[in-house]
């Protein structure tokens, strides 16, 4: 079309388009382009990828949707079986177990026959990706499909092995955006891409969270505390519009397949509005949080133990590093052993899923008070509108299978978390937090039957408000984390128990946090991923440290007047990353930065001429081959510890440089502070 | 007893003290006291300060209460007045408009007498202050007695004046905030202080949004995005301790002051649950989201250009600096006059208070249907059953009302935040923006009659929801921030209408965002205060920008083999606060800085010994009287203004030397940084 505008105009010397000719309204029609062209100007603007974000949303809840989907497909499959086959025990014991058993080795051995990075949750590795570690191949898009039916089948082997979603979800997630953003940016160059980077990594963690919840708010404000330390309120934005997208679209699907009348929550609640709890319960709410805390308490040190005890054992970490699937196979059977209905699980509610379990533990009702007049059945299935039923028996009372489900599912959830499989850690700690809840709040519905007596009228205790508190606190105290909160209110679509619940967890953070660190940074204790710890406590003396004091002096510069012979030296005597490069031998003045692999190159490609009229130094092959990075930041000997923390963990740092008077003087890395801040946190014995 | 301890043990070398004797079970009580003293070591750890927090977050609590109460009196009082003062309209309408003209030109008159800094909402000076900047004199606790003088009078004017209370309060929690951390901190050294104070301050803003709402998340939330734009998870934790213990504590004392049967949120709604919208109607949340993003464009537009006309005319701007009173008492006049119920007031429902426009503005039902079949009449008093009675008019309609409200409302709202008294501008905006999605969910309601139809049952359309979006949204786009949905949840005590919501307000945010500085950054442009601005729109061309390009290069370096003489000469030929020192004049390697007061001291005691034998110079005078300050941060010519700016902002920064291998090379300030950003930002056009 240019060319023949170009044509007609060579010709008549006014240029009129041939388009124009055809077509009406030429003025309008260009006021429309232009208006457009504005339009898409303005909303593609550089660097603002919100069409990035949406895609990413969008997808993620794709996925969820038909991961969902299809889990309920395998699940009811499952169902059908058992129900079906009979009445003969080892028919019924076998359809029990066989298929967790069989889903859980094949999601082990698959996924980790792609790749070894498809196991547990992920969110320990995107902490240290997000703090700037870099993590090769960890967010490769290659180990989607993997860690997609790995899930997958774990979800499907449903109550059995009782673990979630979130954590995979969020490391996908992630996945997506790291592809995304290598797409987009093949042209652009790296400073920018890096912190382009940044922002779309920290939005998907927030999308993983809220496409599996649909909990746009929590999915934020969770994923920022566990996985920063420091957020920009630019990166909050735009997480918040992506999980926006993710949760509509996995909320709209839901709609669009008729399971939902409209956009609704997920663990839909109908707690009494009027008078949801009375002033004096407030005090329990704090106590159950303290209860939530102290058990989190356990439950962490246990986890990592165990952990630790799996990874060091002869046995078991043979067993892990030559076949896990058998280690799956036999961790499974075990599980789905225990939670066999006619068997164990009938005292531990083993027949509803885990979907059920957080409905059932959210029910209005106190079933103590119920079942303290009539006896409620057992019922050959799961009764959709008594879900409670299942936690009844009436030897036990509820109170017993409340008690041996958690007696039980402590150690169960610990075991569960050692298989290797693609799984989240977060939704059975939520269920565990429930059902603490639940059991203080069905006491208390027993001890105090009258209710609360407000206005004239009275209302009964609600226990499943305290299911709600104990959700929140049991895994707000685990994760260190206080928007497991607000994540409570989204799931449930009430938010009546603001302040009791908000009071739970921070009293069970309280607790764990100033005891035990998180599952999270556990994880990374155990699987010595490397971290940078916060100072914790704050003690006068931390505030004396200065880099001086701990930084490594051992450094190998290299002087532009250095002779190759020495420079080819240094090289191999040595196997640091980077070499400071300074003027001159005496001097010492930084000036830049040389890579060792780029060097190395350098010294390869140069001819050896050690012809004895003039030898070559450093300078002569700087020019050409191994180029020198400039020095961007620098600390010196008077930097406090405390400065050079928050640099490291703002700045996303690895390693910096000590300058003294512009004299290279040290060096300063992860290594050197973390041992300075736990030197400052826990001072060692004087001799 | 310790005297007596020794004495005994001298005289019979076993040591026992007499209270042992005294007292039974010396065991048990040593055990006791231990535990004691371990629990208060555990608490009272150094550093952690929760119970300054809590103090802080009880104290704003109490005070929030007790203005409130003291409020509701007074506004019963106006009411009394104006209704028993018979029928003679000159009488009413003095009756009427005296009231809120007496309290607001005392509000003004007082609040002004006793300091200048007690005027409006102090959020953009906080904003500068958290960023690094001292204004003296700011939150000194002196000025406290008069913002909540100030503060009561102009609320107790009601709804006449049209103004809130959530700026000034967080005004006042920082202020008690920054005097709890002076008072702790005597003994400990500045450093510390300064990271300590930093987190009181943070949290101590929470504190002001949480008492004042009850609303402890979006008090955190809404301070985080208002106040910063990087946030430490860490103080992310104390900040929600401190609103907790606030919001908690202003429910309390509701609850035993019998105003409610337990602690509920402030505007209680009802909606429906079950199917609380359809949705197609998210699509009109969208909408309403967008519009309110245009209307705050609008208005942030016009209100930033009102106040530079005022401060810039001739005539207002010298009645503002002389008579500050003269011109509220006017400006009140204006508004109350208007307001005035049985004239033009009756268009606007001028006799509902703030928290009756909300409270009717959230009604769950819809007001046009109603009306369509029966004409509701116009109360003598304000019927609190039917509030919104107060918004029919037989012939406007509630539509007309409603419309004739907002567009009154817009320009009296601008005029009123120019008033010179202590006043929040958050709620009326909130309310503005409520009554905005009123009018949008009542044409609805109307367009579509029949509702939706969902599993068989038809349900009406619910006009309230849309208010509750419009708030959020217009608040949201005017203030730039995301967290006002969560307020509106929070004060309404429901979350059904989460996803709606805040889609609504990240359409309005995007389209605010996008053309406007926000209500605050409006205010500091105009107030011209320092404020480093965000690198917007993060073009290529800003990473190809290094400090080099934009430093300045003017800088007066002191060197140590200076001579006194010429020393005195640079000090009183330049007025910068602080001297690069360096090494020798040749060599300009920089070792420290030299602050200009401390030099002029030393100066001034040094003795003039101009002896010809050997001339002093710079050096000798350092040891003593003037300290050198270390060099703990420094900028190299190749930093990044991406690097520089986040350097700037997270360690909140005032200025840094650049050195190039060594050498004192320039000087980075905000004045650079910011000129570089809009250089960036908006490219100067080529000549």
């Amino acid at each position: 079309m240019e060319e023949l505008v170009g044509l007609r105009e060579g010709s008549s010397g006014n240029p009129v388009t041939l388009r124009e000719l055809w077509s009406p309204c030429p003025r309008i029609r260009r006021g429309i382009r232009d208006g457009l062209e504005w339009l898409k100007q303005k909303l593609f603007r550089e660097g603002e990828d919100w069409h990035l974000l949406m895609t990413l949303g969008v997808l993620m809840a794709l996925v969820s949707y038909a991961m969902n989907f299809v889990i309920g497909r395998v699940v009811r499959a499952h169902k059908w079986l058992y129900r079906e086959i009979g009445d003969s025990h080892l028919l019924r014991y076998l359809s029990w177990t066989v298929y967790p058993v069989a889903l859980v080795s094949f999601s082990s051995g698959f996924s980790q026959s792609i790749t070894p990075f498809s196991g547990g949750s992920g969110i320990p590795e995107l902490k240290t990706i997000l703090s700037g570690v870099i993590l090769e191949d960890y967010l490769d898009i290659k180990n989607f499909g993997a860690k997609v039916v790995g899930l997958t089948c774990t979800l499907a082997s449903g109550s059995t092995v009782f673990l979630g979603k979130v954590g995979p979800f969020v490391h996908l997630s992630v996945m997506i955006a790291a592809y995304l953003s290598r797409v987009r940016t093949k042209a652009v160059r790296e400073s920018e891409n890096r912190s382009k980077q940044k922002e779309m990594l920290v939005a998907a963690a927030a999308v993983g969270v809220a496409t599996v919840f649909a909990a746009p708010f929590s999915g934020v404000l969770f994923s920022i505390e566990v996985m920063s330390s420091h957020y920009t309120v630019w990166d909050y934005w735009w997480s918040f519009f992506a999980a926006t997208c993710g949760a509509f679209m996995f909320r709209l699907l839901a709609v669009f397949n008729s399971e939902q009348e409209t956009i609704t929550s997920l663990f839909k609640t109908s707690f009494r509005v009027d008078v949801p709890f009375d002033l004096p319960e407030i005090f329990f709410f704090v106590v159950l949080g303290a209860i939530c805390g102290i058990l989190s308490c356990a439950y962490l040190f246990c986890q990592r133990t165990f952990l630790h005890f799996i990874r060091t054992n002869r046995f078991t970490s043979k067993l892990l590093a030559t076949s896990k699937p058998v280690y799956s196979t036999l961790v499974t059977l075990v599980l789905a052993s225990i939670t066999y209905p006619p068997g164990v699980g009938r005292f531990m509610a083993s027949r509803l899923s885990m979907k059920e379990h957080l409905d059932s533990l959210f029910d209005n009702n106190s079933w103590a008070l119920i079942s303290w007049n009539s006896t409620p059945p057992w019922p050959a299935e799961p009764d959709s509108q008594n879900l409670w039923f299942e936690w009844y028996h009436p030897q036990f009372t509820i109170f017993g299978t409340l008690a041996f489900f958690l007696v039980m599912k402590f150690w169960m959830l610990i075991l569960a978390t050692t298989i290797p499989i693609p799984a989240g850690y977060f939704m059975p700690i939520f269920i565990f937090g429930a059902a603490i809840g639940r059991l203080l709040g069905e006491a208390l519905s027993v001890a105090f039957p009258k209710g609360i007596l407000a206005g004239g009228v009275t209302y009964p205790i609600i226990p499943g408000g305290y299911a709600l508190a104990g959700a929140a606190a049991f895994s707000g105290a685990v994760t260190h984390t206080i928007s497991t909160a607000i994540l409570a209110f989204e799931l449930t679509g009430q938010i009546v128990h603001a302040l009791p619940v908000l009071m739970a967890v921070l009293a069970a953070n309280a607790i764990a946090q100033s005891c035990q660190p998180s599952f999270y940074d556990g994880t990374i204790i155990v699987k010595k991923l490397p971290y940078l710890p916060w100072i914790r406590g704050r003690s006068i003396n931390s505030h004396c440290v200065t880099v001086e004091h701990f930084m490594s002096c051992a450094i190998t510069t290299l002087a532009k007047d250095t002779l190759l012979e020495e420079v080819v030296k240094v090289v191999t005597s040595t196997e640091v990353a980077k070499y400071p490069l300074v003027e001159s031998k005496e001097s010492q003045i930084l000036v830049g930065i040389v890579r060792r692999d780029q060097l190395v190159q350098a010294l390869q490609a140069e001819p050896p001429s050690w012809a004895p009229e003039r030898q070559q130094c450093l300078q002569d092959i700087l020019a050409g081959a191994c180029p020198v990075e400039p020095v961007t930041l620098q600390l010196s000997p008077e930097t406090s510890l405390h400065q050079a923390h928050s640099l490291f963990q703002l700045m996303n740092l690895q390693s910096l440089f000590v300058t003294s008077q512009g004299r290279a003087v040290g060096f300063v890395s992860w290594v050197e502070l973390k041992k300075a801040i736990s030197n400052v946190t826990n001072p060692p014995a004087p001799k």
